[in-house]
């Protein structure tokens, strides 16, 4: 494994030394067991895998083409070591986390390349295509829809283009607040080098701290300030990707840092969302601000659900602009209640006294009131300004602010929810993600239907599970509403897992929802692809893989499936 | 031709009757005399050409093939008339209305027809699509950029589809904000049927009266208040296309209105600025505004050019949001002042003595100053902010208010300006409008090196012209600059205006801009698009194309030239 770039675990998310503990929150052990029947006290973690248990076939890479690559990329940036094998042969998702700890690797790509500049990438790009290579580009490994990992068919050599080693910010122009940076820089590489000249590309997903540049394009992600900065495809301007040479044409397909433009269907758009199948983004220029005098998050409750987005609508239609507006449903907030730490003055507020005693005056019940968050950035009067325009919206709706105390926890603990699904499994159990966009007018139906498709799932395969939900992006016309699910696994994982997910994603689509808001297609998501954006929406997208990707050398198969095999995905 | 549509005249710009007069604007004959050497009072306008002088050729739609159309549509609404097929050929670029003019029509349309609705058109299309047709939408035929028209040695028979028919507002949902409407309404058409319902879309380009939504989605229009409102891109959430059918299988393309989403590479935005090639759009989901409480443009002076686009440059990155930010140059701004009618209290302020004794005390000179227009909408009071923070920003680029007089006038023309064209061909003279959109960094050289391009091609041609321009629209990292030229053709109109557009064009790409911003590519552009997005941007939209359209039926050979004939159009 290069010494150059660092992975997180191969056996689960983030790094070595890091993870969710449970001791410290007094209401989390009940809440659990209430929820999914989990008792922490009698279900000790299982130890993590030991790689020597895991077996990887043998790579199908000639010492030959291994040798070719080395000489261009140097002897120690391409490799077929185990370690790097399995690290590269899967995202985070649940599925790839429970295959990778019961040693269900069916197909791990053969070696793995660490190109160090875009020069390189092209000479590995055509050394690949003339050997009918298949190319699958890996940023941080955090993807969750199976994008990542070779099909278990696919009988050409796999190469993984890993491109960690591209992670510098390249240029910054000032004048137009338009920075380049390499597609491999992850979350804080990234924010590290434009901070220390006083800008931020304001781009907050989940997964920050190990995803990178390129894989946010790659599948369209969404940051946890986008009401302010934009999807990703707002922010990224100008791109360099990547595509086979040919005799007096370069490989190099280059979109300017234009910032609005008629030229026809949008490449652009086209890039981004592909998921390596039409090329590798080596660079993006992208749209970066000065770092805001004031950012602010600040902690509101709502009495319910519908209050509670009724409130978000309005905030969406108003001449408010705050950068964040987020709420979660009452299950969800008992989740956040439950995971509050003792010794925090908000956590005593919510988890004394203090907001039974105020909700009994206001007539709220427990079980009913939600959680939400909303931010302000900018100058100190517009961020203040913004405060006092969606407070008025909040209070019209029956809300009230609950000050700073709960938005600075949720700053610190933002990054942290991937380390709670380690813990799950860690105890036999699973916990996932599932999002959807709809229009504002479909929230609510969305929202209570697939709440209800996840609990007959759960019935259906006999477990008590849980379902949770928080409203994470708004939009003008709609929002972003994020699922996360858990349930005890019985005695098939996996089937029980796509049952339940299943469930959801069609829960979605059948409510007016997207199949995905953020995290791509993939292999998870294919199957709704076509309900989705209709047949002939597909049948585009596959011709343009097709006609740019006649080898199907580029992450075949993924997002749709090739010609010769629709069954497979469809 | 069918009474149920409306189009504009066949020869010019806009309905009978309307019209540029100059003789209430004191200013302007003198203006145009030294800007091009024309002299209106000896310089009588020719007489509108006559429709009889010009000649078609006789139609290829085969009798059997127009009745088979006529079973689907109507025999009212399927015609191989003369002045249809005129109409039909070409859109309203200066190359197209001096062609038509002339009578020079190489290849009009073989027939026209006018679905009713949705079923029509796919009836329609898969007729022709049979019949081995090409198909070319045409929307208000408002069209600049040559897109409308058959090409020259097209021995196939051309269909000119019109979808003057469907024009009506289908749906509001009011609570996301999303309406439903019919490709063909243009848009008054539109602002009126949503503003009887107290909403606006907020589109207006300056084609409004006579251009469709249709249009506006097929080219990536951009209209004055894009600021606030997006680009049609943005604008557009839901299609529908029809493209073929096939067994058991629809062809009508569906995208749903989601805020946004993560489906892979946005068929969305290959739709948007697909001019055709991939379909026939039938309707749309676009985001609708309430109409908003307050409404006002506001005019500005600045002492000089940099000045006024480094204020815009700072309004852009500042929390201010206002709906319109547009700046005129010291040219344009000196035409605008020659405009003006005697009568206005603003036109007596800048052509009397206010404005002279004004700079005098200042230290401007009048022909360094340079107009502007600034757009406030929304509540009262968040109007009423947005203008002051933009004030403050004014002053310290040395900028000064001169209040609503100047916007009131802009907003009466603002539509007028298509008819000036017109005004000067019957004069002899060339007047024509090209646009770019470029990062801030490049505003101020990507303006002197177009006007010093402009120049060198009128010394190149020897005659006398005139450039100007404004900055249009504003972005977060860069603006787009929209340029107007003019000059009074010698002995070969078309091959003197090749050489000033096509130098623009060139400036354009050289200084970092955008072959295009906001008029599509069409075949005016397509020569530049290789230089604009390289020439393996070309090969992934061709490629789209060929796959998608294998029977190159769907307006061939716009934007990109086919496989086949590279030469023609690159």
């Amino acid at each position: 494994m290069t010494d150059d770039v660092q992975h997180m675990k191969w056996w689960g998310w983030g790094v070595d030394g890091v993870g969710f503990h449970w001791q410290d929150k007094p209401g989390f052990a009940p809440f659990v067991e209430q929820a999914v029947g989990l008792d922490l006290h009698t279900a000790p973690p299982v130890d993590p895998p030991s790689f020597d248990d895991i077996t990887v076939a043998a790579s199908l890479a000639s010492p030959a083409f291994v040798s070719s690559l080395a000489s261009i990329v140097g002897a120690d940036h391409v490799t077929t070591d185990k370690l790097d094998r399995v690290v590269h042969t899967y995202g985070k998702s649940l599925r790839d986390l429970v295959r990778v700890r019961a040693n269900l690797i069916e197909r791990a790509p053969d070696l793995v390349v660490y190109p160090g500049d875009e020069d390189e990438v092209q000479r590995v790009v055509d050394a690949a295509v003339a050997a009918d290579v298949v190319i699958i580009p890996f940023g941080g490994g955090s993807n969750i829809a199976g994008s990542l990992e070779p099909r278990a068919d696919e009988t050409r050599v796999v190469l993984s283009l890993d491109m960690g080693r591209m992670r510098e910010l390249i240029d910054i122009d000032e004048e137009s607040g338009l920075a380049r940076i390499q597609a491999g820089a992850l979350g804080p590489d990234l924010e590290q080098q434009l901070g220390a000249r006083g800008w931020t590309l304001g781009h907050f997903p989940d997964s920050f701290t190990h995803s990178s540049l390129g894989g946010w394009i790659a599948t369209r992600s969404s940051g946890m300030q986008s009401d302010k900065y934009g999807d990703i495809a707002d922010i990224v301007r100008g791109l360099h990707v990547v595509r086979p040479s040919s005799a007096g044409v370069s490989g190099l397909l280059v979109i300017r840092p234009i910032p609005s433009s008629s030229t026809g269907p949008s490449v652009r758009e086209m890039i981004v969302g592909s998921e390596g199948r039409l090329g590798i983004i080596t660079e993006a220029t992208v749209v970066v601000h000065r770092i805001p005098a004031k950012r602010d998050v600040y902690g509101y409750f709502f009495p319910n659900w519908e209050a509670g987005i009724a409130a978000m609508e309005e905030i969406a239609e108003s001449d408010a602009t705050p950068s964040i507006t987020r709420i979660s449903d009452a299950r969800e907030t008992g989740f956040s209640l439950a995971t509050s730490k003792e010794r925090h003055g908000f956590d005593k507020f919510a988890a004394g006294t203090v907001l039974p005693t105020l909700m009994k005056s206001k007539g709220w019940k427990l079980d009913d009131i939600c959680l939400s968050f909303i931010g302000y950035e900018g100058g100190e009067a517009h961020a203040t300004r913004q405060k006092k325009l969606v407070d008025r919206i909040v209070k019209k709706h029956g809300g009230m602010g609950v000050g700073k105390g709960p938005g600075v926890l949720y700053d610190q603990k933002k990054f942290d929810t991937p380390y709670l699904r380690d813990f799950l499994l860690d105890r036999g159990a699973a916990g996932d993600v599932s999002e959807s966009a709809m229009p504002w007018s479909k929230v609510n139906q969305l929202h209570d239907n697939v709440v209800a498709a996840a609990e007959k799932a759960f019935d259906e395969i006999g477990i008590k599970g849980w379902i949770m939900s928080h409203m994470s992006h708004s939009y003008h016309s709609g929002a972003c509403l994020y699922f996360t699910f858990a349930f005890v696994f019985g005695k098939d994982p996996l089937g029980e897992y796509d049952v339940v997910k299943r469930a959801i994603q069609q829960a979605f689509i059948d409510n007016g929802g997207s199949l995905s808001h953020h995290h791509g297609v993939g292999l998870e998501h294919a199957p709704w692809l076509e309900q989705d954006i209709s047949s002939q929406g597909v049948a585009v997208m596959r011709g343009l893989f097709e006609a740019v990707d006649p080898g199907a050398n580029f992450n075949p198969r993924k997002i749709v499936a090739d010609l010769k095999e629709p069954a497979e995905v469809n």
